[in-house]
């Protein structure tokens, strides 16, 4: 086992970069090097965590492991070179989520054995989701999911939470704005999610949920649908999420069940009706879920509510565990 | 048939009752007189519409309707006293709703026949949901409903749209507000709906969804499990809906049925991914129904999303199209 490690991050600029920046440091990670690449537009500016370099081989020599915090095409056109370079690629674009390991680590960390250098982080609100879904699922099989989400500007980066920000003073102002981010107003406004529509009337949003989360949990046909909603929120996704199951789950194993399951945080006090919410959520590490009942329309099915932080475990937090784990596994 | 009517309004200084002296305006009911009621610390107060009287036995004689847009404790005190005066009593409370006809003119008109002169106003987001459901149902009977919602501060009344006004305002300049008329801030927030928690685990919000829903399309056991949400928006409230049948029913189908509903307009631009939003619906009659796709975890299921202005079909307009619904079935 090594003792440091070489790290660089592709796209150190953006909401996941620059919150894995910060996390490197909270959690200690055993850091010998960093490596901070970026667009050309930001290539030379000093940042506290060193001077942005341009995404070049040059850049890559030695790297342990390279976060990728770029869209998918810059991810697709310089993993070959990250994996020829000798370092593990932990991607957070969508390039390698249905071929490639896709992993949560609390939920699905042996699928990281024998990986081929590049490993997925998964979509954000597929990552919250299924730490929920995933140790429920190992005490009773899952049959189907129906999930609404309410998700924050920060999925569509820094420059959307800005965005919304501005917005919605204009809005206060009277005045009314002109979205350039997001399509359409998020000033007390909310829409369907903006990601390209796909022939099967979902978004791609939708469908990432529903793939990656039959990938994570390993059952290849599970039954999920999706509707995504982007909310006048800044950092934490919330979703509304009904989970039939082949038998009846009963309500206080389910809860005992996720109050100890890692990386969730049960949030319950039913006397004050207080349940979890994007405030409490936002700048933290655990998704909290609260509100788990039995669903009135079906024996076998429960309904929970969850919050998580987007950038941190719904992105940079998830691909760091990632490197954690392949170094504790090593 | 009568010319003209005399109406009278409980609770005419609040959200609905405004709402609803714009639309008696707007729609021209055959007004002969108006009565503005409301509780003592309004009394006295000059309107556009005439001078707010006390709730009171005299400003009741000879009134024809009565709508209540009080909470259910005023409307339980003062039903007998309006029915004894030989007026109908139309309440948006959600004291009657359960025991007396209810009433979404569009889905259920028939359910006025032989009413005993209370009627009552539906829960706003049963009311939108059903003008989608109800068609639906008349060609192929639903089995099933997971509704997710989206609720605007317009629910809670005008102090609570004003509180998101406010503490949206405070958040950008960096403070700390302290909700008062929600529990929890609002502004670039959201929660699980504040109304009163249940033993069941539904607040009741969501149980007035499963129970009224049931009412309004004559199906006792209908399977529905909802989860009720408080979004920082305004006025208009959006539904996540997942439909199962007993049966498949084919999207083109659907879409026609609800394209041609009353009370509903269809709204899918799938190039430019555009769908119903809150703005679209705030302050229209119309609900706004759109993204009506195959669920893909089901056969027999369909996804769809609605969104419809919380005061105007959600409570103030229904009222008045459930009298103008008996004055034409007179």
């Amino acid at each position: 086992m090594q003792l440091s490690y070489q790290v660089g991050i592709l796209g150190a600029t953006g909401a996941v970069g620059t919150e894995l920046l910060a996390l490197l440091q909270e959690r200690q990670f055993p850091l010998k090097s960093l490596v901070l690449m970026a667009s050309e537009r930001s290539v030379g500016k000093t940042t506290p965590w060193g001077v942005i370099k341009p995404i070049a081989a040059a850049s890559l020599a030695g790297l342990d492991f390279v976060f990728g915090c770029t869209g998918k095409d810059l991810a697709q056109q310089w993993s070959g070179a990250i994996t020829e370079a000798g370092a593990v690629f932990i991607d957070n674009s969508s390039a390698y989520r249905l071929t490639h390991p896709l992993v949560v680590p609390e939920v699905n960390a042996l699928d990281l054995h024998d990986h081929q250098g590049i490993i997925a982080n998964p979509n954000c609100s597929t990552i919250l989701m299924v730490l929920a879904l995933g140790p429920l699922h190992r005490v009773r099989p899952i049959r189907r999911v129906v999930v609404s989400t309410y998700q924050a500007a920060s999925g569509a980066g820094l420059p959307a939470m800005a965005e919304l920000q501005a917005q919605t003073a204009q809005v206060l102002q009277g005045q009314v704005p002109q979205p350039e981010v997001f399509p359409f107003p998020l000033a007390f406004n909310l829409f369907l999610h903006d990601s390209p529509m796909t022939p099967l009337g979902y978004c791609e949003e939708e469908l990432k949920m529903i793939y990656e989360t039959r990938r994570i949990l390993h059952v290849p046909d599970l039954a999920v649908t999706a509707t995504c909603v982007r909310v006048p929120v800044l950092r934490a996704h919330a979703e509304a999420v009904n989970i039939e199951f082949y038998d009846p789950f009963p309500v206080a194993e389910a809860r005992a069940i996720l109050a100890q399951a890692p990386g969730l945080r049960l949030l319950e006090d039913w006397e004050h009706n207080r349940f979890p919410m994007p405030l409490d959520a936002s700048g933290k590490d655990e998704v909290l879920v609260g509100r788990i009942r039995q669903d009135l329309s079906n024996p076998c099915a429960l309904d929970l509510w969850l919050v998580g932080d987007q950038i941190r475990k719904g992105a940079a937090l998830n691909a760091l565990q990632i490197a954690e784990t392949l170094i504790a596994q090593a």
